[in-house]
């Protein structure tokens, strides 16, 4: 029987997290939400993303079946995950805690920096999900990088000198709070676009981590569900609450796949 | 007796027009929204943006008492002005047509150049308003600018980059179908800010038109209220559906002047 996971992000940025969760589990059917009607979750309060996000939990596994469930969005893993535990009776998996993992495994001296947006910053989950690991975390908002991300510019000089003045003020904090760092965490779902820049971009001998990896593989883990081996017969199903036709444009490229049709549902919000 | 005036917008990026109304009829009585729980409405669809724009309207007169509303918002003012005339039964004023109006003032060619946010280009609703004035014109969804913008970065290197590449792109475009433009439209409410970044880049000659000056001085006559001569006793009264302590950290740089507490309201989204 194939597993039933279902993926939930405030957008499509989350497709990252689809596409290497179906690099791992290939054999399994995915229902994807995007709530795009409400994004962007990093600009809201932790009340209304909790809100909005077991609304979208209930949907993907009272609606659609989902037999576990991946939060693709780190501002909803970072303020709602606990309200999501309670609003469905399926296992779930946010991406911050398996990014903190990875960021544990990789680093040799402790001290990590973590990128993301504005709220999961705010939020500052990353921070205590590494010290939870033993590690010191300096967080970072890089707001300009979403947009920069959706306007196709992966590649563009503009976007290597927004990365560079952000590292840069990320080197100098570290600087004066006595980090030595080894380690920077791709905190936001669009960020694996963006990562051959940052490979660039950082000091040498510092390795990136992808969150969307990193959930990958602890889903594996924590689902039981080990793809080795399984044949690639992943069904897709994205569903959006607004923004379809952007969603179908730029989705491909997140996914690493064709998204095909994208349906609209109203989550009533 | 003081006009009461509710102005109302997806975010707070419409106090640059309501600083521009408080300049003009500094003797009113100001109500402000910012829908912030649910922006931005810019990658919304014109069903939601309705829906939305309707709530916030019926909040300013029925709740608020607003006897005058200004949508300082391009977004609605491109897609919902009928659905928010629909909804109340007081004077409404877009941000739109004065826009275009203004244009049309300042061209002497004919053709125009409108920069503006990607709902609200999709939408045509400059290229039509200004049609409607016997103008060509040409538009173009800059992106990037709003959060360039949102980051402080109102004079930064990056941003006069990102300024360039757009006017180039423009450029290039305007060329291919022989449009000979001298005015450059500012279609969306946190371009004033950018404005003395966009009077270095444009090429000499061309005109800079500001809706948010363009829709203030539209008010002022619609709502039969000249504030020259007028004492400055405006009061400012700003409420927003989420995200207050950035409203507040922001706000008073598009406004031009404190904002003040910002009042959080639930509008039932």
């Amino acid at each position: 029987m194939s597993p039933k996971i279902g993926v939930f992000d405030s957008g499509f940025g989350g497709l990252t997290v689809l596409g290497a969760l179906v690099r791992r589990i290939p054999h399994a059917c995915y229902t994807f939400l995007g709530d795009t009607a409400r994004l962007p979750y990093g600009s809201k309060s932790r009340r209304t993303i909790a809100h909005y996000a077991a609304e979208a939990a209930q949907f993907l596994v009272n609606k659609q079946g989902a037999e576990y469930l991946v939060i693709a969005c780190n501002t909803a893993s970072a303020l709602a995950l606990d309200a999501i535990q309670d609003a469905v009776p399926v296992p779930v998996l946010g991406v911050v805690e398996p990014g903190a993992k990875a960021a544990h495994a990789a680093s040799k001296t402790g001290d990590v920096l973590v990128i993301a947006t504005d709220a999961t910053v705010r939020s500052h989950a990353y921070a205590m999900a590494c010290h939870a690991q033993g590690l010191r975390a300096l967080e970072k908002a890089c707001p300009l990088l979403v947009p920069l991300v959706e306007e196709g510019w992966t590649n563009h000089p503009v976007t290597a000198q927004v990365i560079e003045v952000y590292l840069s003020e990320l080197r100098a904090e570290a600087k004066a709070e006595g980090l030595h760092y080894d380690a920077l965490v791709l905190g936001c779902t669009h960020y694996p676009l963006l990562r051959s820049l940052f490979e660039k971009a950082v000091t040498p001998g510092v390795r990136i981590i992808d969150s969307a990896e990193a959930t990958a593989e602890a889903a594996m883990h924590l689902f039981g569900q080990n793809g080795e081996n399984q044949p690639d017969t992943a069904r897709v199903r994205c569903f959006a609450t607004d923004s379809v036709d952007k969603f179908e444009r730029l989705g491909s490229r997140f996914l690493g796949r064709p998204v095909g049709k994208v349906e609209l549902v109203d989550l009533g919000g």
